[in-house]
């Protein structure tokens, strides 16, 4: 079989690899179709390098067809088509006795702690996967990982329909968190300063704002009638969201931290005394955020092709992330790792 | 009547006030007793001059005797002794129509927006009143709005039975969190540097640590086997605090923020992400607030009397201010507004 590696230094190469059986509780997929993630951008610009350790085969949003089955697995057959939640817990901590398995103090991402599915065959716990429907193809179910984060982050909010969300940056997630806010009921505004992605929202059916030419807090005080957003999603990164998300949000908001932020930024917590705000940090997801997200699609709720930008075969590998470089129009890059995936 | 003015830097007059008769919907109260509070006292040292325009009667923490009532009034009987909840909310904002009426839009807090307890005398609106059960005195009943504030932040962290709490500061308002805390079932660890405060919590029947001798993040980890706390309560508005919180919160563990950070601090929010945690302001106190930490009191769960530090005559308020300033062992101290009281 074929695996592409990341090397270092924005390279990959492409590897004749060994195929093995899967092991007892293990599963053996044809990969269909691999995702490029804002995390698989950052392995290829090298910042990830001591975590990655490459050469690595990375990639982790994905979909594929089972093709042997282990000792033990109950439930699955061959051709199944599924999708891998890419978590592997030890199970042994307290957190994962708590149940929070997601978040296990020992947890390991599959694609970056260990090897991904950048490649034809991928064999994974069975514990990891998760079953498409009829109605949702490879394609699709590339998206599902992506769309579990947005599932995760809204469910983290406590969102009710009728309520009012801001999100604070219009790239992938913070669309898919807008499409899932609106799937739930809720009236949303995309704030994003780049053009196209403003288009996509608003393509998606929800108001967005550039936060550079026009006043963000005047502008949602007046929209929610001086109340404030009930809801704020931090998917930006940036520092003046950071000082937005304080100031658009009302009186008991909850404010959802998605984006990953490295450095300790300055933070208004005058606001959260004087608002009663509440800032919920947002991991990944867990099982019932990919039951969601692939009912979501299913049911038609979140049209999740108009995020598919791109599909490029394996073996042009660089070339898909190369496209997603610095391309603040491009949403959902997928790779297609067999021809009859 | 007699009347205490806060006259600016740290001065008060005493002035014969004229009495008035309660409007509709007013009661008159014999002032019992009125606690000072850190607010009282950041009054006193003059920070808070353009919000409180001196010469002006501050307090809020009081407990008294009904001796008028005005028209319109029902509930409440000529001897009946009551606590003021020093709130006045304006009952017409999309806040207050929420029912949240404690962080309304236009909230003026009474004793800083307008006039307070410190006098003879003190003309309130009915719907700002809780009774005193027979078993609860007056003194006591002067320590329910502090107590509430700590219930309001119990409340707020929805701690149960059995969870690992630690309190940031072992102030007056951080030993009420850890009483309230351990009435709730809670395993408590008071965080302080001053060694009287820490006797203090110890006498409280808490645990407590000297964070500038121990490294606070080890002890956590190894007093909760490596969890982390389930609770955290930032008490203390210090930088040091706002670094160690989110340090000893476990995973999923809920951070409460009750100091007053008027200065935006750097706040580790990778640990939001990775950690899942949960930053959750708190304001004052609620109506139940109030009448849990009556029956806090009532039903001894919470000693209130060790609390009590000192009690000074009216005539020598400046007295009482004095004593607590710069002074880590007094936790309250007491103004006894009427002979009688």
């Amino acid at each position: 079989m074929i695996a592409a590696r990341y090397i270092g230094n924005k390279g990959f190469d492409l590897v004749q690899a060994e195929e093995s059986a899967p092991k007892a509780g293990e599963v053996k997929l044809a990969v269909g179709y691999v995702g490029i993630c804002g995390t698989d951008m950052h392995i290829y610009h090298g910042v990830m390098d001591a975590r990655v350790n490459p050469p690595q085969t990375i990639g982790h949003e994905m979909s594929g067809t089972v093709t042997e089955i282990g000792e033990g697995v109950n439930g699955f057959a061959i051709g199944d088509r599924v999708v891998v939640r890419p978590l592997d817990w030890c199970g042994e901590c307290p957190t994962c006795e708590s149940g929070n398995t997601h978040i296990c103090q020992n947890l390991k991402f599959m694609g970056i702690d260990t090897p991904g599915a950048f490649q034809s065959n991928w064999t994974v716990k069975a514990r990891t996967l998760h079953k498409l429907p009829a109605n949702v193809d490879l394609k699709q179910g590339a998206l599902i990982e992506p769309l579990s984060v947005a599932c995760h982050d809204v469910s983290r909010s406590r969102l009710q329909a009728g309520e009012k969300v801001v999100v604070l940056g219009g790239g992938p997630i913070g669309q898919l968190v807008a499409a899932v806010a609106k799937s739930v009921g809720a009236e949303v505004l995309v704030s994003e300063p780049n053009e196209s992605r403003r288009a996509f929202a608003e393509k998606l059916g929800v108001k967005s704002v550039n936060p550079i030419e026009e006043d963000l807090a005047a502008y949602v005080e007046e929209w929610t009638g001086t109340k404030g957003a009930d809801v704020v999603f931090e998917v930006s990164g940036v520092k003046p969201a950071i000082d937005a998300m304080t100031q658009v949000a009302g009186r008991r908001a909850r404010i959802v931290m998605v984006a990953i932020h490295s450095q300790a930024p300055e933070i208004d917590l005058f606001q959260f005394f004087w608002k009663e705000l509440e800032l919920l940090g947002a991991r990944v997801y867990e099982a019932a955020d990919y039951d969601w997200a692939i009912e979501l699609i299913a049911s038609g709720k979140v049209d999740i092709e108009q995020f598919i930008s791109s599909v490029t075969p394996l073996n042009s590998i660089g070339d898909a992330f190369a496209s997603m470089d610095n391309n603040p129009q491009g949403m959902k890059a997928l790779v297609a790792c067999n021809v009859e995936g």
